[in-house]
């Protein structure tokens, strides 16, 4: 009854569901496709599964689903192809940075009934799994106000920055997806800020690198997300949800704990300096609750709705900063 | 060459500047004023000092400086007259609810130039000085980003929020003053989100009672302020500085910091309660800084003009939230 | 119905105490004695009391209470002088270095039935208080097992190792107090390891800088105490306690809790560099428990008795050191 | 030019490194042994290897090297007959709870100049490895002062305590092994104490539950372990290490790391509560570094002789205990 994967795409990412495919006891790796044959081969040789083009894969009758790890300009195209095809999807965010683009492809994930889950791989770190925990048990009751902090060791290339779609939409779209995660209540409303700090290639670029986002919902929750392309000290990844009975916190990850005591104070090493080694645990998470899924464990989460919904709020944060005002994401929706 | 001192409103923040002021080897007690006179005498009592009425202090030769911590509508007059009278005035924070009212009340201390110092208390606060000292060397490169946050054990009653000023004026002023003492630049826009979630009664007087607030820079720096009115957990002060180099923050205080492990977990005991108790060593060095003004020691800070400055953001942010939108603060100035 | 005291010894440690009662409701500071003229002024100036020798504070009828702060050898004398004048004795530990002479004062004090304290003042440091009360309460369930970690920043001087007793007389025997504070019943054995690691000139005095002692009650309760004379990092004062139900620690405390993170890591401050800030708490609550005691507040604690069997302990050690083993408390008692 | 594996021992520990040697890219598991077959087929199921007998493991000429990981009173047979048939061997700890029969174990290891490394596993933590690392690179100076701390979460089943050799030798002994790979020099004397609090029957059995040890040096290094067979709260493993410039020290680890504040304070999770999820990551790092051996990276480390010392450290604590003293490891070596 194991699940059997195609994984479309063989770079960073793609190598990391590769090892959580092959890692999974329901679940083989079959075979993989990347448009750089060489990619490909590599992880065909570590875990001993095939190279076949996406035709191929398209039409296999011994897949059952597939990983996309391909470009983001890509996304949507294959999700409908193998939508149409049968197959199950797990798709990298995002699915495109067009609103309508993503709108259209949901519509025929609907019309097909095929399974589509979105690659939100931070819903499923342990730490902040356990946040979410505390507040479905009702620990701090209802919640009222959530912070969520979202720093990048330094920038990506500016290549990376010109076809990412910018920076709400690309960095920010974790922490919206979180703040849903989190608030309990659809946002109703986005009012943002944004400047150029780290680097002034990035305001060249039409792009920001230092934001702030509240949101607030229709019965008064707010949540702030903060981000920064730059931290000195490592990724800075934390939450906090304040509710009507107390508070949960989720704080930074580093890889070793020691601590140094000298005339100068006390020290500890920096955090994690990359989202892959800070972000381990999740991956595998997020591939073995899609193969959960196949295997009736109950509908996608994160769904295709959810990574449209996160883009929504991202257009909203666009134009927030565009007009100097509160946006209500009814105006975008 | 001790300098001699009237104490203006003998109830509970009178009470601690008195103990502040007969604690500093550099300052005498002479007399106290309030209304109420069983509250004087029992400064009176227990520090050895005159009661007298706020027209004999203003004329008193034995007195060189007041601390006012009367009513807030009773402030701006106050610190009128004594400019006037050539003493030297510490005002606890607000001069006045009105902007109008406070620039009224500066422009009499410029002509008579009289000293007055506003009682921000926090800029004493040990740890937040550490961190603004951390900044002035350089520790975190250039100020991009500074958080902060602030959350008051519980709501106070329904007849202080009457006559609050709102949220904004009452309890973010500070923060607003915080965030002036470390962005190291002037504030140029406020954009506010406001709801009430802890107490309907709140929103019913017209009040909010959570709040956020992003102020910027005309460089692009941006502080993001968090208030609450309700923290189960106690008195939750802390702030976070974000620059080019690195970061410095300043965590919560606790009265008691031991911590019990159990198969439940490990626990430390709630935050200070209080903000008497979580600032007292803020609220002696604060007088302790008048008093080296008032020897010599340079002008006051924070000053009049700060205190100006700190309203006006609180205006700001009521009309940001009124209209949905982001204000420059040249708008209101 | 104030506390009338005597003040003798007008040192350091003098200030601390005259600072104290002066500063407590229920007490006044009617006269200070100490063999340097200057210093005794001194007191006198800042707090309005009377110099006067300590023939006449023995004598006088307007003192219920002296606070021993004389150097050490003078301790048991004065007690006993004051002991049989009527006066109640609250005195700086230790008593003697000599248990024979701690005996023979203690036999003087109860005879006499005199009110005798003595200054183990980590007992009422708020944290480690806490830790007690958490014991007291249940939380840990029974007691099993102790460890008290205490660093000094640096060695004293030389002329001060040459008549302190040693080590476990003069540094340990606080632990020895917090060890019988916590355990909840006597100490049966010692086992004490000594070594000269951070000064030979400490070893040329026939003294040590760095031991550990392990405790052990009839029950096999155990009670692990480390110390050196060395701790670059500042003043380290730990303590933990585990029980059968869990376990509750007391950490260090630093003046300043700020955190700078940069490339280099997360860096917080030292600790108090020095016992006197580190306990200042405890200083003021000492003498409250004393003044307490006086206005009916029960026994005084720790008493003379509790000042014996900790000095008993030191000498075990110092017999375990030097024949390299463990030494029953009923071999010195 | 992979390592080609034989895996003795198909139990809990030998699954550990079953995963651990497959998921080695320089290794490779060949074959499985146990004495209950079904367990041995099982790791061949899941890896993909077969199931041999202990003799045809012995035989093959397709296996470089072997782990041994069958009970204790096996694991000195199984070392000889496999370094007399030309085989690396990686062997849990502890050789053999006999002095005698250990040192004729690695006389043969010698003779046959046979691969050897003990399974120490906590020498690979990385947060351990992280603290030796310090040391090593002179942060804190020269090595005084350590302490180890190790607590169980409950004490083992009582058949297993009859044959685990007792706590020195079954516990302690990691905490020997961590001592000796801390404070960079011999140990000279072993001072313990030892007592039943809690499980009267593990007395009963011989044994002791709560023990505290003291190792010095000739240099006058000290060492303390505390060990004990429960800790409510965890798996309780912490060190310290205090140097002539500073001290390091490594704190405990749990598997979810969030922060819960309510009014009943700040709750932070329970420790992992199981030896394998807090040394998951060093059961694989130690098979990485004896793969790391064969293919010609330096002398297998911990080696024989690492475990000779060690179980000497624990033979003379039991002497410790039984005659209440202190005992020179000369004297048993």
């Amino acid at each position: 009854m194991s699940v059997r994967f195609g994984l479309l795409g063989a770079g960073r990412i793609g190598k990391v569901h590769a090892r959580a495919v092959t890692g999974d006891p329901g679940a083989s790796l079959v075979a993989v496709a990347d448009a750089v044959p060489a990619a490909a081969q590599a992880i065909a040789d570590q875990y001993g599964c095939a190279v076949r083009t996406v035709e191929a894969i398209l039409a296999a009758g011994d897949i059952d689903a597939v990983v996309i790890c391909t470009p983001t300009d890509t996304h949507a195209d294959l999700i409908e192809r193998f939508a149409r095809a049968g197959k199950a999807v797990f798709c990298e965010k995002p699915i495109d940075l067009s609103l309508d683009r993503v709108k259209a492809c949901l519509k025929v994930v609907r019309e097909t009934r095929a399974t589509l889950m979105v690659g939100f791989n931070r819903r499923f770190d342990p730490h902040f799994r356990a946040v979410r925990a505390e507040i479905d048990k009702g620990t701090i009751g209802a919640v009222e106000m959530v912070t969520i902090t979202s720093r990048d060791p330094g920038p990506p290339p500016m290549d990376y920055i010109a076809r990412s779609g910018g920076i709400f939409r690309d960095m920010t779209i974790h922490d919206f997806d979180m703040a849903r995660f989190l608030l309990g209540e659809d946002v109703a409303t986005v009012t943002a800020t944004a400047s150029v700090l780290v680097d002034p290639a990035i305001g060249k670029a039409g792009d920001f690198d230092s934001v702030n986002v509240i949101l607030t919902t229709a019965s008064g929750r707010q949540c702030v997300i903060t981000n920064s392309r730059r931290a000195t000290y490592g990724y800075d990844q934390r939450i906090e949800v304040h509710g009507s009975r107390g508070a949960v916190s989720a704080e930074n990850q580093r890889p070793v704990s020691i601590e140094v005591a000298t005339s100068a104070g006390y020290t500890r090493p920096p955090l994690h300096d990359f989202f892959m080694t800070r972000y381990t645990e999740a991956y595998a998470a997020e591939i073995a609750a899609f193969i959960a899924t196949l295997s009736g464990g109950g509908p996608a989460s994160p769904s295709g709705e959810d990574g449209l919904a996160a883009l929504l709020l991202a257009d909203c944060a666009v134009k927030s900063v565009a007009e100097g005002r509160t946006v209500r994401v009814s105006e975008l929706a």
